[in-house]
């Protein structure tokens, strides 16, 4: 089944304490959807400017993903500058600049409305639950935050969480979301405000994934050099949700998944985001293949196995 | 096969955020053999004063543990006062009173030195050292230590990380020893020290567990109330090492254990941390049983496999 990935393109300007990228390939719809192209078929729904470089195009052509929901507009693209310090936990956001990202209002066509797969990436939660309100609720649809939305559009939020099949936040998030220091009462309190599934992120010390029934927990792949955590988030839900749009192939129903296939999904996200940080931008997670993959999801199988 | 365990025994004063506890039984040595006390025999070598009330040692005789090896001192017992805050991470030392530990300097019998596994819970490495020495290098020896014998006897604690066959820290310790931000670097760097096997405690987070030839990482069991920390590192050594002695029983040697069981017992040594960490002071760790924690072991297992 194939994956509909909604959410921004950018030109990033990273910094790392390995050095600086000017204006490179970047936003939550370009990690996502590169990750997930290893595993299924992938559409962006997204919007550009003017000088948005071909070559980044080509690219994410060159990944089989279909580009023909990318709007290219008058005016300057997205564009977003951070800076990670020597621990590369979150970067330090140094300027967002929305350009023709400030009116993307997407009308999903009727291709893409069968699409399986929904990932709403990053968004203002209003325009997550337009989208939401345009697909029919048989989809499956997962959606991303950020703090900012968590502090701004709470009440929005929760009725994304609520529309949604999986909901994804980190750690930071699902505390600052719930008020709860403990993650496993935050997850469940996330459960309580209506979600369905959630998935809580932390980074080098891997994630809790959460639903009313069942609670499945996982380190991070171990990494001694990570060179740049921009999209890690994006890559982690592109490669679980890929992976679970592939097991959903062989279904009559895209929500008929077992409690297995989330599980090696959630590993399968958590193998792409170690392969992204391990890259400057793109470099690692866009020159993958599967063989590479099943390669560190049995190493990873090992170091975890008792 | 036996464990020693060589510690302190202490009156605890606890505050935390649910309430405070004046001199309470406490000390590494007492969590440590407790939580062993469920896996093999135990035996302690200690001191206390004349003031250590008689119905702390009739707890730690009615989990079969031998204390023979405790001396009773003229004076006062090693006192220790902490306060947690709600995150209930660290505790802030308010007061350490040594008193009769301040010139503990234990010599082991032959019957002592007989035992095959040896657990060095936290102390100055110059005792630390003192014991190795006085044990043969067949014998089985870990040691624990604290951030204050890294920033005052760094070169010390070094040797005993060299001296013993596991080495076990928690995760800031191990930045603090290695200068090393990335917890897999700062692991491999104590391997690089001269340990043979190092166990990064991660509290909620889980562990590392790192050798030169292995690596495995496992996260904590998932706890929604955490009462009272104290005692979560020394629960989880003496889970850890009393399952290793009681796997070894069938073993030549007390060495000769396979990583398999190595694993095993990091997830015995969590399981005993969880349950330490869910009441004050050693409430459910001294009333488990080993059905509750087989029990624990395989809803731990379920909650971890994919």
């Amino acid at each position: 089944m194939s994956l509909l990935v909604i959410g921004s393109m950018a030109l990033d300007t990273v910094e790392t304490p390995f050095g600086k990228n000017i204006d490179i390939l970047g936003g939550s719809a370009v990690y996502a959807s590169v990750s997930a192209s290893y595993f299924t078929d992938v559409k962006i729904i997204s919007v550009v400017g003017k000088d948005f470089p071909k070559r980044y195009m080509g690219l994410l052509k060159s990944r089989g993903i279909d580009l023909s929901g990318v709007q290219v507009k008058k005016g300057k693209s997205f564009r977003w500058k951070g800076k990670y310090d020597w621990n590369l936990n979150s970067p330090q956001t140094l300027a967002t600049h929305l350009n023709v990202l400030s009116d993307f209002r997407p009308v999903l066509s009727d291709f893409d409305r069968k699409c399986d797969f929904i990932f709403l990436a990053n968004n203002d939660p209003e325009l997550q639950l337009d989208i939401i309100s345009q697909v029919s609720p048989a989809k499956f649809m997962a959606a991303d935050t950020i703090e900012f939305w968590i502090n701004n559009k709470r009440s929005k939020l929760i009725k994304v969480l609520k529309g949604v099949d999986i909901f994804i936040i980190n750690e930071n998030e699902a505390r600052l979301l719930t008020k709860e220091p403990n993650l496993i009462k935050a997850a469940k309190a996330i459960i309580s405000l209506g979600a369905k599934k959630v998935i809580v992120k932390k980074g080098e010390h891997g994630l809790l994934y959460v639903t009313k029934r069942s609670f499945f927990a996982t380190p991070a792949y171990p990494l001694e050099t990570i060179y740049d955590p921009t999209g890690a988030g994006d890559s982690f839900a592109g490669g679980f949700l890929g992976f679970l749009a592939s097991a959903a192939s062989a279904k009559p129903n895209a929500k008929h998944l077992s409690e297995a296939s989330y599980r090696k999904a959630l590993i399968y996200g958590t193998i792409m985001a170690s392969y992204n940080v391990e890259g400057f931008n793109l470099k690692v997670l866009s020159a993958l293949n599967r063989r590479l993959i099943e390669k560190r999801y049995k190493e990873f199988e090992k170091l975890v196995r008792f």
